[in-house]
């Protein structure tokens, strides 16, 4: 690469896909840390736990008792975040005071879901074969559909599929049509999980979120100003030829550490042929995508022998919206990661980060570079 | 206030200062917490720690030995994100491939400093008085002033202030002449701070960073739209009338949780007269930014009795700029602490918060009416 210069001094990177930049200083990994160092994550839990609402059979904080589900179960989060009802809110007129001017609010309802990923609660998706995260991707995508618009474009897609169905609590038919669903992980203590078990969140709301929003601007934009061409399928497309960056790809999706990551291991899938959303994918796809989640969150817990934290999440076309937001999306995973160095330290974005911007040490290539090398059985089989 | 239905439904507020929204869940502060714990902070050090590298005398990585200082005391930070030299970096030029359109990169120098609050290995901003703040404030003008463009429309002013000279180790003219000075203290090991002993940092670059750039053209967005009013004084106006957010002000400053706030005890200090930065202050406005910094650092030790957490940073006018960014700049401090309900229990802003938007869960007023009671002796000279 002609710009392997960039190992060696301070420089910003431009993410196209906010349209933001953050500052990369690969020489400061080399500063000794005496901050705070994490718990190392807890290594044996049993199959079952009589006392977590998320294992099957168990009684919730509600009262409802989980089925004996075997592969995904699906319930309403008792301490949901949006809700489907509440009071009506009609912020006043703009009668040129300072305070309407000002002060602007909107009321946001929607529902909250969780998706335990399995009955077993000491599983992780990196103990998951692909045959096993299946079923994930399938209740995800079952979930999509039941929110979907059906005046959406992707409607007739959404038909066509044939699905498994999937297990679920006291999930009733939303009140409302919904603008956009966030399906996301949070894994581990540092990031936020209060539940060892293996589960994840989907949110879904009146209103288009930040990030989403922001990211389908600038597809939308790309996609202007290239007669037509997508930002991310010409992205993934330069990776999968250039190859540093890349973890893991197969024939439907690219896996690896983006050019403008803000975590130390960041990383996106991207589907290389242009999906909308979940809806778009066939069995294949589908089964291609598990591989990949499978094998990234496999390297990730290898990296540190540890269960690596993070955050994950999918973006793709709003539930609602205009036949541009929905042509712009494009199906990609986002992984974030906290760890930098070992097991027990991470990167922090605080002080600079928060009032600057993002700043990283190592970079993406050499992130990368580790990664690729972290393919194989996992570190946890191997000590048994 | 006609809008108290906000305290009961989720909703969405719009930060005017960035352009973006977030989304607060006041009901949701209820919920059970089984997640992460923090440590207690410690809360006896000495006054003189041998092995600190930041305490009066003691030696430093580099070989350097500091002085025996009394109040502030400024280096250059050993392990500095950007560096002053280093080889040039010329991107490709774009010829249409799709690497040249979609790798964007540009180097990066600068500078990064260390400020020691205090002699005192102990001591915090909450512990000093208004007039031991004061050389803080009086080092970081000074800092700014020497790297100040001489074009800059400050300049003028900049001149003609007469401040105290400043204790420093071995810090040389800058080489260059760098955009943005990125002022900020990370207090605490939740905050990525290494070492307890009171102190904050300083980082001087070529790149506008992309938080007080972002802040800047919304800045300038407003000042355009209502005929040369500035955002930032119509605010301060306004929350200083309604007060529900105010948690302290006196003449020159309005504190408060700002209506937008993300973090749930996240706080503004706001110049209340049109400033763009550091060298525009008189020695009266110095003393009362100290004031307000004492009172609200003061105030959040007490919330929880505890050493409380925070990242905080200033923002102002770049160092060098068009005359639309120096003047649009309006000075202002940023507090982002992240602890919600106890001094063991922080809010994470991580699955959702990351990959959709931000989130709180009380309300901004809800934050500043708590903060208002905190006022008063420091909970900890009540113990002794
Ligand atoms: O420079 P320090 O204090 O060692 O490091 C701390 O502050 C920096 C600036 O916010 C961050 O980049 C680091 O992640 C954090 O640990
Ligand atoms: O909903 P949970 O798992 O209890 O909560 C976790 O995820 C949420 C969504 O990212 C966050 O808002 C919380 O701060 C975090 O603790």
């Amino acid at each position: 690469m002609g710009d392997s210069i960039l190992n060696d001094i301070s420089h910003r990177r431009y993410n196209l896909l906010r349209g933001s930049w953050i500052l990369v200083s690969p020489h400061r990994n080399k500063r000794p840390w005496q901050g705070l160092q994490e718990k190392p994550s807890r290594t044996s839990l049993p199959d079952y736990d009589p006392e977590c609402y998320l294992c099957p059979s168990n009684t919730r904080a509600n009262g409802s008792k989980n089925p004996k589900f075997t592969e995904t179960f699906v319930f309403v989060n008792d301490y949901s975040a949006v809700k489907e009802e509440q009071e009506e809110y009609h912020p006043e007129q703009n009668d040129g005071s300072l305070a309407s001017r000002l002060l602007k609010a909107q009321a946001v309802t929607g529902k909250c879901y969780v998706i335990c990923f399995s009955p077993s609660h000491h599983l992780t998706l990196a103990d998951m074969s692909p045959a096993e995260i299946m079923p994930i991707i399938q209740t995800w995508t079952n979930l999509y559909r039941a929110n979907l618009d059906p005046k959406s474009p992707l409607a007739e897609a959404a038909k066509a599929l044939s699905l498994p169905p999937f297990s679920q609590g006291d999930i009733a038919t939303p009140n409302a049509q919904y603008r956009y669903m966030q399906i996301f992980e949070n894994k581990g203590t540092t990031m936020g999980c209060s539940n060892p078990h293996p589960h994840g969140q989907v949110w879904t709301t009146t209103s288009y979120p930040e990030e989403p929003q922001t990211e389908v601007r600038q597809l939308s934009k790309y996609r202007q100003e290239q007669n037509g061409a997508h930002l991310l399928v010409d992205y993934a497309k330069l990776e999968s030829e250039q190859k540093e960056r890349t973890v893991f790809e197969n024939e439907s999706f690219w896996a690896g550490v983006p050019y403008w990551a803000v975590w130390p291991f960041e990383i996106m899938i991207i589907s290389k042929q242009h999906k909308r959303a979940l809806v778009d994918f066939d069995d294949k796809e589908r089964k291609e995508l598990a591989e990949c989640i499978a094998e990234i969150t496999r390297r990730y817990d290898n990296l540190f022998e540890t269960q690596f934290p993070y955050s994950m999440g999918l973006h793709q076309a709003p539930l609602q919206g205009t036949e541009d937001e929905i042509e712009s999306s494009h199906f990609h995973i986002h992984f974030y990661p906290p760890l930098l160095r070992s097991a027990t330290v991470r990167k922090f974005q605080v002080g600079y980060e928060m009032l600057g911007e993002p700043q990283r040490d190592i970079t993406p290539e050499q992130a990368a570079e580790r990664l690729r090398a972290c393919a194989g059985e996992l570190y946890r089989k191997k000590l048994e």
